[in-house]
């Protein structure tokens, strides 16, 4: 089955070059589920390029009749974050233009419309219901661009692009990386514990009240909404959709070992979610995986106690306990004192789930992050 | 009169060296109110070192019978913002560290025992009110700052230090300009129109609800809304405190038209509130100086929509009108056309309010902003 | 008279996107000269682009009848310095990914066989030797691209394009600006005085020794040297080929009267060379026009003697004197003393060249330059 | 024994801050060697400082006895390039304000009067040829720092500062790393391959021709040249003066095994040139140690020759075969094309130096280097 590949324009720039978006489509049969997947948000996270590059190979190989539903691959998602750079360094998480994190710039207005419109749909069937607000949010998404002389911001632009692209998706799957070194694991959302053993990882942090600025989010949380909107008036809906991010391993790097665990995971998830019948996949492990769901409010992050070189890191998932050393920091001064080297112990227990890729610190700069599990967590 | 001068640690950098921030206190009769004065918040914006430096000039020539209270005065309140450098431009807006703007970092936690408090206080005399919840914010602030070995990120350290300073103020006046060439005015707040003449500024915008985040509503927040509590109860109260941010003209520049409209009307305000008792000042044409109080929304921002340079922009302060010539942008292209100039016209009349620094735009990049007065205003 | 428009593919970026250039040709009497033209090589000198369209219009409205020769115009040189952001500014003078300045990336290697080249041509016809060394010049270019595995950086591989559209040019015209606010002038070199006349500005500055890496040394120096080895032989020869370096105002802005410096002075020069053949040029004032040609040596640039903020510039071509005040720096310092304002006196007669952008200067940053004129001109 | 601390003022920042270096002395029998040992040039390459910091504990071990001649230890020695960050990256090799590379600003003006000299002390001492020689090139130093109103650059400032340090020192050591992932290895000059061994790396670079703009080449090419020029005069001399510059892994990072290396091969060294007098120094193997020793143009850096992702990078040292498969690039596209993964070959044989740390690159963009050894060395 070969691809469809659109090519849509994102923006003009000064000197006349166009910055564009390609999206690769593979339709099978048209009953079932649309999947997008994208990569590369964040200018460094570049790994989720080579986890779509493998995906591609994989889907070409298959029979139309092996989809069911259709998958939307979208590589280098962030053109403008991927190619500039300060010395070699990709700018990693922020538009160097106005410092906005690429990942804080999705969502739509909280809706002062749900309750009405629940009260306008409260017997109509879910489809119905769900074909009504998608297209309210289409429209809400279309109102947002703005279509005066006035313009829009480069970043409102792109990021209604985006989000036009997937928001009658069935499940959005987002491809990550750390900005510094880390783990492979899985951002999630209250209902999808049982789909989230299908990746194969062994962590993942629970996003329990979407705030609605991540891309993630801003596609789950509007229909989380309306679920609770009708519940409150009695009416208990599902729209069965499933929102992901998969991080994988660290920034400027394709480590294969993530690559091998982020294309296996997703394969496994489709198959599972019955996307692709495949022999090979779900694999018979899946059933009884287990992933350590943990709340986003156990990372602890640790910043420098004062400026200079971080001489020991821990690697990442070392245990640690807490009151037990943690990292050592060389502090030197101008105050005709000698260097001095600092240890820092840990806060609490758990593990070491990302550490920082510069071991030089100004004060207040991030050092690494600790996954608080307490004593009984086995890394 | 002299300054006390204390010079307060900030943070120590990597290779040891120390950044610090140095506060010029002026003390007179004790019984009247705290003035807080800073500059230099974002880093290009460095026209109020100037003012400050001035206005310190004049207190110092000042007797300290003629300062009814006290004036703080902080230069070069950013030095991490101000000493950064991308070819020789000050990284202006935000931390080239994580991207956060250095004027969105402040505020405390929503405070979900206001309610108690205005309760349990209900009775009490206003200035029994003001110390109890002084007291409550500051331990607040000290919560926020990590005593811990997770350390502090240098954001929340340095804005909580900014915070720190001004607490107890009665007056909160923070120096700004645009980062391109804008013309001068003030922010204020609602129950602050009558104050807001003594500036002898024409044109002020009004934060109606203010967010919290900025410096001068991360001050003034908390009491407005405790005065709302107690008003919910029943209880009239008016702490009289006031917050300011003046806009004096553009980046990385201390034009002296906008550094004289500064100190004069600092001076006039001070005067004026019975801070300091001058013989020149308050100036005689301050009671009937008429300032144009905006709302927030009627700043409309153009964004470039087609990349390319700006041939022709309209100056500061020239009247626009709805549906004419705003600005003309010459649009390149790699699809073998001639080069093409474009005009963009105004959404609706007003005024330009700023213009950008930077005649090369890409798509959606910032063009101008244009005060939406409607017909009637004589600009 | 159209141009003919060919797109030229630079590079490919990371994301898929590619960066390319677009020149546009007019073609009159092939037996006329070829006249190259660019602008934008540094990414805030956008100016030389308003100046290209402009030259553009007025090309079209010309007939083929009317051009001795063809005009080569490329807007938008150096898309990646243009399109780069850091906040809203262009990336000045040097490619942020290697620091080098976009304008010291040329020329070809010093040459062993330009003696043995001369004695084997010593003979020849001028025509002849212009054609074979050109074509030396060539295979110099076409070796120094790689065209093995281990590429070409991009820095290389982008300076050969531009040299190679030029390379047989009679002519070169490059449209710079300052990075800062600068007046309207020229570069130059020595066999140039006269033709320097025709575009109506009044200072140039005269390169004697081209050093070969800036773009208008890189294509002139190799004639200028081989004129000499012949010159040594006893044989004189002149290319008559000329070489421009046009600087029009400041970065980041197209100054109207920059512009029309530019579109007039190169108008007037091409018809002044017979280039182009109209009603309304060469200008009558041509002939007499004075234009003041300074040594390079004579401009003299002054860097803060402490860090502070630059509290009064003299305007742009204000005349100074040796030892008087030239600016005042407001020095802050963080050792408990009052901020100081500093006078700076002249070392020599003068008058006002360029100033800094930035206002803001850390000890040893760029503050002005004034060109040293001795007491007796009369900017 | 206890290190002599001073602190030397370096630059008054815009905002009154100061940088300042600090070096440690250690002194002991003042008729030995000076050695001068700094660290962090370049801003990302801190591992010198973990370096310094075990050497200064060692001699802090020492009696002053033991020390035949005195220590400079200038850790953190460029504190604007190590403090400086974009996103969380330390600027790497150049000044961000004027792209120079901060290991490029060094040396004095080539010596017209060197010939002059030697004629006049044709037939002193060699110690008084060396003072007299030494008085020279301190008042060459001294002429290029201005005493001016027009001031000096930070660069130039900097840059005479830290020559004039070591400008009397016997041995000149200077710890750099890669910017990138890198081995550790050494550069060296030509008479000193006997001596190179001491430090017990297996590789080093030799500079045939000093440049003098490098620090290592600043400190010794003037008396290099010194010594030829005596020596065309018939006289030989030999001043005995040792520069080296050592790399140590990777950038932003402080590898505990390139510290180890680095601490090692430095006591080594000074107990093998007679500076330290220790009981488990040199080491025995230190004689029959091979250091295989190639010249800088054997060093083949690989260019991307497209934009991509680079999916598969050989590990360091990794012997690699003129003609097979170096490194695989993943290449995007916007033409409606599936993305392609290319195989790069090696142009010649060797074994992989250094690797790029950001796996995505725009065509031209670094991607690795092959010390080029032919096929018979054993990596």
């Amino acid at each position: 089955m070969e691809a469809k590949i659109k090519t849509i324009p994102l923006a003009r720039l000064s000197s006349g070059d166009d910055l564009t978006l390609q999206v690769y489509q593979f339709f099978g049969n048209p009953s079932g589920k649309k999947v997008y997947i994208q990569a590369n948000l964040h200018g460094a996270e570049i790994v989720g390029n080579v986890v779509i590059r493998q995906l591609m190979s994989w889907l070409q190989s298959l029979d139309r009749g092996q989809l069911w539903g259709e998958v939307w691959l979208l590589p280098a998602c962030n053109p403008l974050g991927m190619n500039q750079r300060s010395h070699f360094f990709s700018s990693g998480r922020y538009n160097p233009y106005d410092g906005k994190d690429w990942n804080r710039i999705f969502g739509v207005e909280e809706d002062g419309e749900r309750a009405t419109f629940a009260q306008k749909y409260l017997n109509s069937s879910q489809d119905t219901i769900y074909h009504a607000y998608l297209d309210h949010l289409k429209s809400q998404l279309n109102n947002a661009q703005s279509f005066q002389t006035s313009g829009t911001s480069y970043g409102v632009k792109y990021g209604n692009l985006l989000q036009s692209l997937c928001l009658d998706a069935d499940i959005v799957i987002d491809l990550h990386s750390s900005s510094n070194e880390g783990i492979n694991y899985l951002f999630t959302f209250p209902k999808q514990d049982e789909s989230a053993k299908a990746f194969l990882l062994d962590v993942g942090l629970v996003v329990q009240q979407p705030g609605g600025y991540t891309f993630d989010e801003a596609f789950l949380k509007p229909w989380l909404s309306l679920e609770e909107t009708f519940a409150q008036l009695g009416r208990s809906l599902n729209f069965n959709l499933e929102s992901w991010t998969l991080e994988l391993g660290g920034g400027m790097t394709a480590n294969p070992q993530s690559v091998e665990k982020g294309v296996t995971g997703i394969k496994n998830y489709l198959a599972q979610k019955g996307v692709v019948n495949v022999s090979d996949f779900p694999l018979p492990e899946t059933k009884d995986h287990h992933i350590y769901l943990a709340d986003k409010s156990q990372l602890k992050k640790y910043y420098a106690t004062t400026g200079g070189i971080i001489e020991t890191y821990p690697p990442l998932r070392t245990p640690v306990k807490a009151g037990a050393s943690l990292y050592q920091i060389l502090e030197m001064n101008k105050k005709e004192h000698s260097p001095q080297l600092m240890t820092v112990t840990a806060e609490e227990s758990g593990f070491i789930f990302d550490v920082g890729k510069n071991q030089a610190v100004n004060e207040g700069e991030y050092v690494l992050s600790v996954l608080e599990t307490g004593d009984n967590y086995d890394a």
